[in-house]
């Protein structure tokens, strides 16, 4: 945990006073995550107001770091009294609350590209956190497929999934896990369910844990089994693993988000498979599982030193099936080091 | 699922168009879960704006109901060109999609208010999946019970539960599981972690899962054998069920959640422990975990038939112990009905 996060972003901002109370902007600054409170920080250092339930893990948690732990009264002009400024993360702020701001006859200004421009790369201990979690969605992987048994349902390999994640450290899943067999592969976000597993289906898995309170983000397609039936699939899984390692050995810091999706979808164009690939290349990943940047055809983020984000290209026929290749990345030394790495050759179980 | 809920909102809406974009509402309005989308109504029918990793799903899940699926063309002006006026839900409306809705020349009104009544009280389709969210709810924690062995952590326990309920049928879980050994209890939202099991510790539980897009919620409290040293912990169980259970049996549509709660926490002020009751009675269950109404000390929400809540008393002894026993519940024909109903009389296992 980084205790200097607060102080960081009151900087960054500049205003008078610096208020923050969005579920992970908050976890960013108080280093854990809780459902109610209020970050206040001004040059004289950073309060954090939550209720009753938090009281006591809180006062334990933030012990000597300096950010002081105090019961909110209910009353949000109260605490804001003292300024005449300020900051608020406009993106991330709903209209009722900025209307309520408003009438307290404060000056409001955006804490949101502080925020985003901070959280975007990652120190130390988040690289170690989003390490720990992509070690252990590995390890999951891994192990599940020596678990997967014909006559299994989507949700039966989910469950083991997300239970070996849990038994090997995770604290929960990034998201809610996706499982299709054959054709409901091609569904990009498929809804898990009770279809049974066959002989010679494709196995397409979405899957991800958080540990320390950081998310990993992984996506395997593999066959369970070999049916002979599967020529266009497998010739059309080294057309997509080759543009993930397209994307992985071409991004170079200081490139846009936009010239790093180029990298893996010009290679899936030389096959004429663009078409099909109906997503971008890659999100940021982090204490949410999406976040900045964007590696999209429309994106001019610019990829930089210790940014984590996701490279997976993926195509879907409707219908038929669907291949998507996904890893966690970041960038060291100007070059994409892989967070997550199990096995992307063609694996048939 | 049931798809006459965009009309059912349009209608008590009263605008010329509503749009929602909003992740919950959007999948009340179209019977299903999707990361991005637009859902429009007006008097000709509702489409729904989705993109291309959602078309091959929502086509399929809305075929003959009405609702027509539109690739979206990233332009909300355009798609609001014919109106002059649209409703939001306000609550849920981020302050810079507001400002960029005021910026088309529109009349903006709010659609929260139509929202929240109708999604508080539960259609047969919404208690039917709720029903069977508790019933997984319940079953897993029986078969937790046989699993917990001394020396397992917090964690390990949480990956039983968990891959319980989605064995028997959950999607996912609702949220984080809380699971705390001994003084943990007495952190309501404790962090589960490394902490191991011992002879005699108390273990406390807070678990729900999702089954069709619905919510359970459920806290059971417990010892881990009997090590005689837990006499007070047994007294104060005793007053806490007590309580559950006066609200249980008090509550009667069209009382206030005010006059809900008072009923539990009457009971703990009857034994001075009401200032250890540091939370609210309740809270309403549905697509969102915490939604409408209320059940607290400043709740003015009036508890409906149909409507579907949390009963969940509770008491903490910052470093000693917590105690919390939690329900889902229903109102039917103006009496509560438990939805989870697993055993509540202290459990030593």
């Amino acid at each position: 945990m980084n205790t200097n996060n607060a102080k960081k972003i009151y900087e960054a901002v500049g205003a008078e006073a610096v208020l923050t109370s969005q579920y992970d902007l908050r976890q960013y600054l108080t280093g854990f995550a809780t459902s109610f409170g209020y970050v206040l920080s001004d040059k004289n250092g950073t309060t954090f107001y939550t209720d009753p339930r938090y009281i006591e893990g809180a006062t334990a948690a933030l012990k000597g770091t300096g950010i002081e732990v105090k019961l909110f009264g209910g009353s949000l002009e109260e605490i804001l009294k003292p300024y005449k400024e300020v900051a608020v993360p406009l993106d991330k702020t709903l209209y009722p609350d900025y209307l309520k701001l408003s009438g307290y006859n404060l000056k409001i200004v955006d804490s949101m590209p502080a925020f985003t421009g901070a959280m975007a790369i990652k120190q130390d201990y988040e690289i170690e956190n989003i390490k720990k979690a992509c070690e252990i969605t590995d390890k999951a992987y891994v192990k599940l497929l020596s678990r997967i048994k014909e006559g299994m349902t989507e949700n039966d390999v989910a469950a083991e999934l997300e239970y070996l994640m849990r038994s090997f450290g995770a604290s929960g899943t990034s998201f809610e896990s996706i499982v299709g067999f054959e054709a409901n592969s091609s569904v990009p976000h498929h809804e898990t369910g009770l279809t049974k597993l066959k002989f010679g289906d494709i196995i397409l898995i979405d899957f991800g844990c958080k540990y320390g309170g950081y998310c990993s983000d992984c996506t395997r397609t593999f066959l369970f089994g070999d049916d002979k039936k599967h020529g266009e699939f497998k010739e059309t899984y080294k057309k997509v693993l080759e543009a993930h390692y397209a994307a992985k050995e071409k991004i170079k810091g200081g490139e846009t988000g936009k010239e790093a999706d180029e990298y893996a979808r010009s290679v899936l164009r030389g096959y004429g498979l663009d078409k099909f690939f109906t997503h971008s290349l890659g999100h940021g990943i982090g204490i949410n599982v999406h976040e900045h940047p964007m590696l999209s055809p429309r994106s001019s983020d610019i990829l930089k030193e210790n940014m984590v984000f996701s490279d997976e290209p993926g195509v879907y026929f409707e219908g038929k099936f669907g291949i998507r290749i996904e890893d966690t990345v970041t960038l060291k030394g100007g070059k994409v080091l892989s967070l997550t790495d199990s096995d992307k050759k063609l694996t048939i179980i």
